[in-house]
């Protein structure tokens, strides 16, 4: 492989303008360049991205870190940044922190020291403190990080509220919730939202709220203890379609008739929802806009345009299958 | 931010020195290296790893690129290769190149000019001579390159040849076959293994062999046009799980009973196929035990090991379920 210094060579110029010509900084005479140039192409030599980013500070390349890779949620919402960042030109590289503090810190690190122009991050255990260490743009999304930075959520708890009262109009008597990892705000605010519409029911109590952890095989452990302890629960509010998803296992598992017996209702609006057998009544996120917006803001934020909005909370819509 | 030049003058000592001290090469004294390292922790000096990696050329990062991340298939590996990364101290960088040649060269860019260790790719585009030329270990999992090269595959064509099978015995006698995407080894090993079994059949023709580019929606359009041209097919064979999830969609659009009037066998063996109804008979691959495979075939090329086995085809195993 070709060096700079193989370049300079041929090109009968010093290294340092064989940079200029590279870094197009600093005066370099016409036909120095394309001597440069003609070196160049005839070396195929290739510029090393590394030492180029020591100057130029950027390359064009962002990050997404996102907690669970398995849950088609965050492959939907990673196809839409590709999808947006690929028409403006930038690469993507995806990171899984599995929601872990240290592994996120990990990954936060490599892209940070690597040079990559911005980050889109769905994190519960950032704080804003840390992002603006960081020193370069980042977008939060999913999960909000802190009211001053940019920011793209949904109306959590707005759609949990929709979610558990289209349950009680369908005539569910003990509505039940499966909820989402505890200390995320999204679950802490569809938690809430469930809560509102049946906390002042005279049969209530937290023992219809069991742990999902935002997981399939969690949440399906979680609603066999729960339809055992409470066989008359007739409807079920999951924080995510995965959970969802688990709960029907369940219900197919001990011959519990869905819709008949049992309701369920999901939160995300992941494709999959369409594939299954019922198909799962569930509060859709705009997940595609969701990625296209948070990239978007990222390529404003880095080329430092002048972004007017840095917060959108999207509307969430409930999309009616045969789960209820 | 502090940095080296900080850490220098606290220390008392050159940059050199400071560097020495960092990349723990040529001689350093035990005092120096102890104010080097007082004065390293008293500023919170963060190494710059782009500029550190210019001398090491080696970060503890390896890339993996897959060529669609929505189908569970590959974040099921990507969780395999994570965990087993994670154990051995790296972390991995996901790309995801959508089989496309020039997103692929894009990402391979990105990857080696940042200096990862190493690369796990599952590409049907490379040639030898491209991974020869990247001067880097690659291992390529689930889609052979080339021979010679550290690979990582499973028995693509005996695992079709048990699913056609097993669907004759089940007395199907109108075998028909979703196919991945065309140039893709895998696909047409899985196709060789299909035709073997029921090129000899008096009905066979080609018209039975439908397109489903290893993608959902694309399978639901084939199977629609394969049962329309042929609604005396009992028996199909897709070629990956998310194809025969796409088929079980349009039979139960059409009303056609599984397995009843239709068997349909998968291959994959994708969590996923658990939570259908009905759950999917499918020829699984050990996937986790590619994903770690591959990761630690990849640390022991990096490390400069020997490495005893460079090529490796895995069994693969017929589950059977109620789609058959």
């Amino acid at each position: 492989m070709s060096s700079i210094k193989d370049v300079a060579k041929m090109a009968g110029v010093s290294v340092a303008t064989v940079s200029r010509v590279l870094n197009d900084k600093g005066y370099v005479g016409r036909d120095t360049r394309e001597k440069v140039e003609k070196a160049i192409s005839e070396l195929n030599y290739k510029p090393n991205e590394v030492a180029r980013s020591l100057f130029k500070k950027q390359s064009s390349t962002i990050g997404l870190i996102v907690p669970d890779i398995m849950n088609p949620f965050f492959t939907e919402l990673a196809r839409a940044v590709e999808d947006t960042a690929s028409n403006l030109g930038y690469n993507v590289i995806l990171c899984n922190s599995d929601g872990n503090s240290k592994k996120e810190q990990g990954y936060l690190d490599v892209l940070q020291q690597n040079y990559v122009n911005g980050i889109i991050i769905s994190s519960n255990t950032l704080t804003a403190e840390q992002v603006k260490a960081m020193n370069m743009p980042v977008v939060s999304i999913d999960r909000e990080i802190s009211r001053g930075l940019p920011t793209i959520v949904v109306e959590n708890k707005n759609g949990a509220v929709a979610a558990t009262q289209f349950l009680k109009k369908k005539g569910c008597k003990r509505i039940a919730h499966i909820r989402g990892t505890h200390g995320v705000v999204n679950a802490e605010e569809r938690f809430e939202g469930y809560k509102e519409v049946v906390a002042a029911e005279e049969w209530y109590s937290d023992s219809y709220i069991v742990d999902g952890d935002y997981d399939m095989q969690t949440s399906v452990e979680a609603t066999l203890d729960l339809l055992k302890r409470h066989p008359e629960v007739d409807g079920i509010f999951a924080a995510n379609d995965i959970m969802a998803i688990g709960a029907i296992k369940v219900a197919h598992q001990l011959g519990i008739k869905i819709p008949e017996q049992l309701s369920i209702v999901g939160f995300d609006g992941i494709a999959l929802t369409n594939v299954l057998t019922p198909e799962l009544t569930t509060i859709a996120q705009p997940i595609y806009e969701l990625g296209e917006t948070a990239m978007n803001m990222l390529v404003g934020l880095m080329g430092q345009q002048p972004v007017h909005e840095t917060y959108y909370k999207l509307e969430v819509t409930l999309i009616e299958k045969n789960s209820t």
